[in-house]
């Protein structure tokens, strides 16, 4: 790298490289890839573990059905190409949020096996983090919460004969074979299950000690 | 938003707001939109602004053919309607990013007015910042430049009858009627122009004053 001085500004020439943003925020960049069946509180646990983040001066950001497929996804369906489509798409802005040196934490069912090792595989050849985590709750647990009312959907419609394809009812759920870490959602707060995500980044050293407020 | 607590850590409900990350950053997230014809220096221009901003101790990204084409847009060609549909999903990208609370720089020719003007609509839909950056280089010089031989390749392309629908040969670059900037690039260093920029994002409010390093 070679350095110019133009006016009261030092130039470098060549690209910024992660390393200097890792440094400026003082993080590592990673993607913490949250899978699991509708309703077992994978958004919950993201978002709360979003807020911890912050509040310990990290820089983190949630991507989910709301602002992914509303936005970037927009013109994905539910056809399989298109599922597998949807997942590729946020695998890779995951990625290149990771490779700014943000913490991205995507919550999506992302039922297959074979997308989300896909995703898996992009990170590992980028050389950053990718941490898969199983929010594991039963599936009777999931449908007896169903907080937004699709698995009664999804059974009424398999009843009329018509499938949809739901997760879990009428299309598998492929749970990861070795993901990083295990959740067990179906007892405990959400602020239990955060204290154990953030204890796992502590212990990989993905997550420096506490900056930031003290009160 | 409410408080509870457990363990040391203190757990706020409800969503991480934008303002939180920007605090966090004491910065705003904004898109800047770079746009020209090829070999007007666009991404020179957003590597060396990346090394200044950096500096500056903000965190910026650059979004460009390199990682965007070999990753979340390696299934478009191009197309009419791939070249639309790549610059739709940098658009939601660099929306992301800014959301976040980064200043995504993007560097692509992008040279349909239409497909701009719907990136800049999605940003201020979010109430995010938006600054086209026109790269304004004349076609000739451009063409006397030619970094990569494509201008060559498209004028061989085109002697054959065989037309590859390239910016500025045999397709139309369209100009932004009002950017939020124009960069005479076909003179001066990169340094002056990405100085430039800055003392327009500084009169804007966009970015505050310089901390970090004083070396």
């Amino acid at each position: 790298m070679t350095e110019t001085r133009a006016t009261n500004i030092t130039w470098h020439e060549g690209h910024v490289q992660r390393t200097d943003r890792e440094r400026l925020l003082a993080q590592q960049g990673a993607t913490l890839w949250f899978t699991g069946l509708s309703g077992s509180g994978k958004s919950t646990l993201a978002f709360t573990l979003e807020h911890a983040l912050i509040e310990r001066g990290r820089l983190a950001y949630v991507l989910d059905g709301d602002n992914i497929r509303h936005g970037l996804n927009r013109n994905l369906g539910f056809s399989a190409a298109d599922r597998e489509e949807n997942i590729r798409r946020i695998g890779e802005v995951a990625k290149l949020f990771a490779d700014t040196g943000v913490i991205a934490l995507t919550s999506f069912i992302s039922p297959y096996r074979k997308d989300r090792d896909q995703v898996r595989q992009i990170h590992r050849e980028a050389g950053l983090p990718f941490i898969e985590i199983l929010v594991d709750v039963p599936i009777a647990v999931c449908e007896t919460r169903d907080p937004k009312g699709l698995y009664k959907k999804a059974r009424a419609a398999l009843a009329e004969g018509r499938g949809i394809g739901f997760t879990g009812i009428d299309d598998p759920y492929e749970a990861p074979l070795a993901p990083e870490l295990v959740i067990h959602n179906d007892s405990g707060t959400p602020q239990q299950a955060a204290t154990q995500l953030i204890e796992y980044l502590e212990a990989q050293g993905l997550l420096p000690a506490t900056r930031g407020r003290s009160g």
